[in-house]
């Protein structure tokens, strides 16, 4: 091995090859080794021939970071592997906190790091659905294995009286299924019962799922942890096209409702 | 021509081919037209060879859409071209505006339509910075072109309050210089003087530019039309490593100044 080794870290985005950027297979094909939960290096092995395998659980983010490090500061050249992009509720962010304050050996604070954005679910399943980040948005994560529940609730209402366009990560795990619930309704008191909402599944994979409901109808039961869920504004529209798709849309600016924005 | 033309509504990424996804030119190979900003259709020229160009200027994007679906209409297969993603800020939402209500030609109203997601200058920026959007993250358009200024105020004033890192999206113009320094002094009254700023310019082409500074220190007069600007929350670190090179990060959850987050 050299002396000191690379970390790249990558974003294979949401799920089919037709969504990973040239520059996340540059990055792996400079690789010597892969470090990642096993779907997403699975993912990605049409590309990693004559690479090393570092498969890790879900959930293990921490050791799958500190591994990664470890194995550049060894010298060895590393792809640190995860689904859409890195950088948005992923691995690059633990990187920079193990960094900062994560105890590493010298030789791990001195690989060198390059970070590969990547297409998000959130982009994918706005692509599907038509256009409805097409204004202001936000995204929150209703995990509280990190963030107290206060400040997560802090957040929602003030993505509803900011009348946001919303994501929301992580809506449900196996034992939490309340905070979905509780943001639903905040939201009920702020925007119209019909606002559409977006719950989109298997993005670029079999099985994709892609539906657009009112939000006063959202079921709870209906969402799993890997749905993605987008809320739209009081200004998100739907709009049916000629082949009966229904589309959802946030208009920029505010010229739909007040009739300004375009030209008819 | 065919009876039913398609319009892709494609994002190319923040200027560099790395970052262009193969969806995107895989759609551009089936166009027989492309339309878009002058810029953009540069920017695609190597995989364009044999395709009609109809360039328009900036600033012209009711016009640009119109024609792309009117060219559709009459049975071409046509690719819409974007910067960053298409669905944000761009001319995908402006596709189904006009749909719901732009007055549109039957056959303009029965074309197949598909939305491709890009990677945005946002993610680009953040990662070259590192890893600022790794929590919740809101964006914000400061042009009052469509958004009365109130509602825009009241963006700003609910990220604050949300503690969101937020990205604003044209964040001057000519004429328009006030915005982010009404924005800065808010965000001042809500989160400390030494929250990082991400300030990245040209990504991914010559010149680019990153930098990263303290709130209190920004000075509206680095900031032009083409800056990302990334606001970072009060839990937003810098971090500097071995080889001098400082990120910005922010933290999964709230760990980081709690001291819970990682093991040490």
């Amino acid at each position: 091995g050299r002396a000191r080794g690379r970390l790249f870290v990558i974003g294979i985005g949401p799920g089919q090859e037709a969504w990973r950027s040239p520059e996340v297979a540059r990055m792996v094909s400079q690789a010597s080794d892969l470090v990642g939960y096993s779907l997403y290096l699975d993912l990605i092995s049409d590309i990693s021939r004559g690479k090393k395998r570092h498969d890790f659980d879900l959930g293990r983010e921490e050791d799958r970071v500190r591994h990664a490090m470890e194995l550049a500061s060894e010298g060895k050249d590393v792809a640190l592997v995860c689904s859409g992009d890195a950088g948005i509720y992923a691995m690059a962010t633990l990187v920079f906190e193990l960094l900062d304050n994560g105890g590493l050996s010298d030789g791990a604070k001195r690989i060198g790091i390059e970070v590969s954005p990547g297409i998000s679910a959130l982009q994918a399943a706005a692509a599907r659905a038509g256009a409805p980040l097409g204004h202001d948005f936000c995204t929150i994560s209703l995990s509280d294995l990190l963030t107290p529940w206060e400040a997560i609730k802090m957040r929602v209402k003030a993505a509803a009286e900011g009348d946001f366009v919303i994501a929301f990560y992580n809506p449900v795990s196996k034992r939490r299924r309340t905070q979905l619930e509780y943001a639903k309704g905040v939201l009920l008191e702020n925007r119209p019962a019909d606002t559409p909402v977006i719950l989109a599944t298997n993005l670029g994979r079999d099985g994709e799922q892609v539906r657009i409901l009112p939000l006063a109808v959202l079921d709870i039961n209906e969402v799993d942890m890997l749905t993605v869920v987008i809320v739209g504004s009081s200004e998100t529209q739907t709009v049916e096209t000629g082949d009966g798709r229904v589309w959802a849309y946030t208009p920029r600016g505010y010229s739909a409702k007040q009739g300004t924005g375009i030209s008819r």
